[in-house]
């Protein structure tokens, strides 16, 4: 019959790496068959629970407690092995490292203060007060440290982007600066494809796909996952595409992430397009219907962005930023009337990524639905062939009617600049749909001249219509009109490419290209590695603020202010 | 000042053609500003309004009711219009068609016994029951109508699928049989390429790009826009790849789809996998991580369907349905115990496709979400280095402490089959990973001989921990080891495919291969396209039963069962 005892410490700090250890060391004494060391959040309660390792004591224990259990073969061993667990904290810590560290980080930049980075991976509730004591002290910081809120976040981000530094992170895992890899990275041949990421494996995984096929990586920012969020805005993403703009090593850009708010999506989509170079976007698991505008490539797995990076990196042409003065600049929102409802739905797909807000009756996600189908606000997608529309009522490729009235209402919306109409020809549909629609858009033009129309003609040289005959009496009532989807949704990107605000979030690219020094706060291994890669760098021997204890630490804080 | 003036006329039906000819006739009549004639749905009403045409009385109109509208410059020409309804009727109606046609679909057998087809296009209150009586004539069904339940959709199609016979619909636009475009339709070449749709502006799109492109399509089979949702099963889906498996001139086959149910997806894709021709799957805005497993290729557009089916026909290699009798069968579900987020991420949005139900911490849709991350499910992939799992503990990249702890869980719970593991090499990361996880494997394995290990290994030959060395461990101890991550979803896809249960659907090939002769119930410009196209067809000049009024209707459907 076993026993499990167990103790709690309230409000005690260890770092994860002794506390690992410790557990270890537990497990290792005699006639112990299991043991754990951890702080008794709800998560490593039930961790516990599953190794049967969970007291009456230990659920009583608070998240800030540190909880010792052992389970061992009598009440006898497992009492003696709880006794000796200060007694392996005086064994362990020694240790650890036989170098001197200073303390703080203040003493930390005053031995090496040419550091201009700061690695911080101390648990996340003490990392925003580090971050922020690094940024006063002018250096980026790499924040590895997970548990950071996002508000946190937001206000170091935006200090830091004030101040011109970066701050990688929260929970960023990887990053390779000037040749030296942070937190999690692999050791790669140097080359020309720069890489932001919001993304710790995802950079890995790309990296050592790019090195393994024989090309290498000039810079490798990360983010942390939460930068294209709406609350962050990709205030970190964006300087780092600003960045590798202006490195002249880097020659083709590659942007991996998980889905972003569609908002921040649009942003990241057109600062990229300003870059003259190209530039592969891995919107993981974000659907998309292109694969190529302007000087972007959308690709879908991580082994494929390595690989579309070393094929444009080889070969190189100069993307040219088209010069778009002669297109037309919209007035306002696009408005899609759409008689085909598939095509409706392509169409968001592909505008999502750089139009926004955008509603739709046929939504790809719940935040596009357009509850009135009725009414269009921001951009709206309309697919008029949906069932409601077409109760006793002919479908919109054969009967005009509902299009024009709703043409009529849409363009004379001050709020609208562009009006999007697809035309399907074909057996089955309206025997001569331009001597209906053009007329309507004549009149429309009439009475507000900058009020652009988009016709995609769908159909074949074959068809009853006369294909030609519909495409030129669109062209001559003063619509642009298009047979290729794809080239249309180009079009419409560079129509709406200057209306989109531009962010300007400049870091001095010499200051960055100076070699690493770093100052390393938090995980040891972290330093050992920084060192392993002959780059300069210092260990702070941190601790926490009033020994851990959260009460203490408060007041502390309030007197600060 | 205009005054608008209304009439109701209950349970009166007019087909759609007729009440768009009556809605524009009224509109010519002198003084007649705007009219409008529609069945007075929700839907309609408000349209009404929207074109100032909505009275008092008009919104009292119900559902069933026939509404007509007209605003005129007085009173006296507003009532004069609306007396002049009757003879508009009157005379529209013969111009329609000069020749006679059977009233029933019944008569219309007895004048064209041979006709293997019927399309439908009354309204969708109406068209169940005529899809039902086709059916029983043995008679494939085009079923346009849309406003059909779902549940009638169900019934229809297993009716179907029992005799051998194809529903393509309700809401289904576009289909070609044997060189015959039904509903809306492109004309195209004939050619090597065969499609299945659920959408019909996408199979347009796609036929019409392939024709200009100088190729052409064998069949075009439309399934309707629900039938790969859970309910529907993807019963018409399936009979059509199994057709265009039988059919000797198709060489390429195209699916095309908005996203379908998750376990409809697997079911298809693992259908689409027997088949021994190439398959471009385009399922719209369905994410997906890869862009060719065995003979399926994934696409993003209808543009990209078109071209890469035209570049795969052209390039034809016979596909080989593989010998995977070499391969390790599963003996349950695969649980992914991931140490990079985006590793899992990017691992699940290849596994959607083919592995159902999936669950995980990192989902992609809500269905997916695992609520309890320490208790697999089903198919699931775990991110442990997620925020819930770290505080107080090492990443599980650098401590397997956590991820051997759940292994001995995963291969200790029957309903597993197959543990799927990341090992990320690299700076930061555990210095020998496959010293502490390979025994574990072993030990699994001798418990449980049938478990199956795969270990996927990110690093470079470069890396601190020798990966050559790290492949050889976890290879001896027994583990499928991969270095990509394609590869390695192809490995579990082929690994799983015997699993999934194959549908049968099948239909008799030759008797699909006869030409296409038609019965035309609804609009009578379908009929009018089919003629125009050379094949055979009769219309029915088709009525609603007790001329459309609702209540006699259901006494007399009950008085039939």
């Amino acid at each position: 019959m076993t026993v499990t005892k167990s103790e709690i410490r309230p409000g005690a700090y260890f770092d994860s790496v002794l506390l690992m250890l410790l557990q270890r060391g537990l497990t290792e004494l005699p006639g112990v068959e299991d043991a754990g060391v951890v702080m008794a959040t709800p998560a490593n309660l039930a961790l516990l629970e599953e190794s049967n390792l969970l007291t009456k004591d230990g659920e009583a224990a608070k998240p800030d407690d540190l909880l010792i259990v052992v389970r061992a073969e009598d009440e006898l061993l497992a009492t003696e092995a709880l006794s000796q667990f200060d007694d392996l904290i005086k064994k362990r810590k020694p240790n650890m490292s036989t170098d001197f560290h200073p303390r703080s980080l203040a003493n930390a930049d005053k031995q090496l203060p040419e550091a201009n980075w700061v690695l911080i991976s101390v648990p996340g509730r003490y990392a925003a007060e580090v971050a922020h004591q690094s940024l006063d002290l002018g250096k980026n910081v790499f924040l590895y440290s997970d548990n950071v809120s996002i508000q946190h976040e937001l206000e170091l981000k935006t200090k830091a982007q004030k101040m011109g530094l970066l701050v990688m992170g929260p929970d960023c895992g990887t990053a390779i600066i000037n040749g030296v890899g942070l937190g999690f990275a692999n050791h790669v041949q140097k080359g020309k494809i720069g890489i932001v990421g919001a993304s710790g494996t995802g950079l890995q995984a790309i990296t050592s796909h790019i090195h393994n096929l024989g090309a290498g990586v000039s810079q490798v920012i990360g983010t942390g996952g939460r930068d294209l969020k709406s609350e962050i805005k990709g205030i970190t993403s964006l300087q780092g595409l600003d960045l590798l703009k202006q490195d002249v090593e880097t020659e083709v850009i590659i942007l991996v992430s998980k889905p972003p708010a569609p908002e921040i999506a649009t942003k990241i989509i057109s600062n990229a397009q300003k870059i003259n170079k190209p530039v592969v976007v891995n919107f993981i698991g974000y659907p998309s219907a292109g694969k190529n505008i302007d000087n972007l490539y959308f690709v879908s797995s991580l082994e494929e962005a390595a690989e579309m990076a070393i094929s444009l990196s080889k070969n190189l042409k100069k993307e040219n930023i088209t010069n778009k003065n002669n297109y037309p600049k919209p007035k306002g929102y696009l408005r899609g009337l759409f008689s085909g409802g598939t095509l409706a739905y392509e169409t968001l797909l592909s505008m999502q990524s750089f139009l926004s807000p955008i509603y739709s009756n046929v939504p790809i996600n719940k935040e596009q639905y357009l509850a009135d189908p009725l009414e269009s606000k921001g951009h709206t997608i309309i697919d008029l062939g949906e069932d409601v529309f077409t109760v006793g009522r002919l479908h919109p490729m054969m009967d005009n009617d509902l299009r024009l009235r709703r043409l009529k209402k849409e363009s004379e919306d001050p709020e609208v600049g562009v009006i999007l109409l697809d035309v399907v020809l074909g057996e089955g549909s309206h025997p001569n749909p331009s001597e209906e629609i053009s007329p309507a858009i004549l009149e429309a033009k009439k009475l507000r001249p900058e009020l652009e129309f988009i016709v995609l003609i769908i159909g074949t040289d074959i068809d009853p219509q006369d294909k030609e005959k519909q495409i030129s009496e669109f062209e001559q009532s003063g619509a642009f009109v298009f047979t290729f989807s794809s080239k249309m949704i180009e079009f419409i990107n560079d129509m709406y490419q200057d209306a989109i605000h531009q962010e300007s979030a400049s870091i001095n690219i010499d200051d960055f290209m100076a070699p690493l020094v770093a100052i390393n706060v938090g995980l040891e291994s972290f330093y050992q590695s920084i060192i392993s890669q002959e780059a300069t760098a210092i260990h702070v021997d941190w601790r926490p603020p009033a020994g851990g204890n959260e009460k203490l630490m408060s007041l502390l804080d309030k007197m600060r202010t």
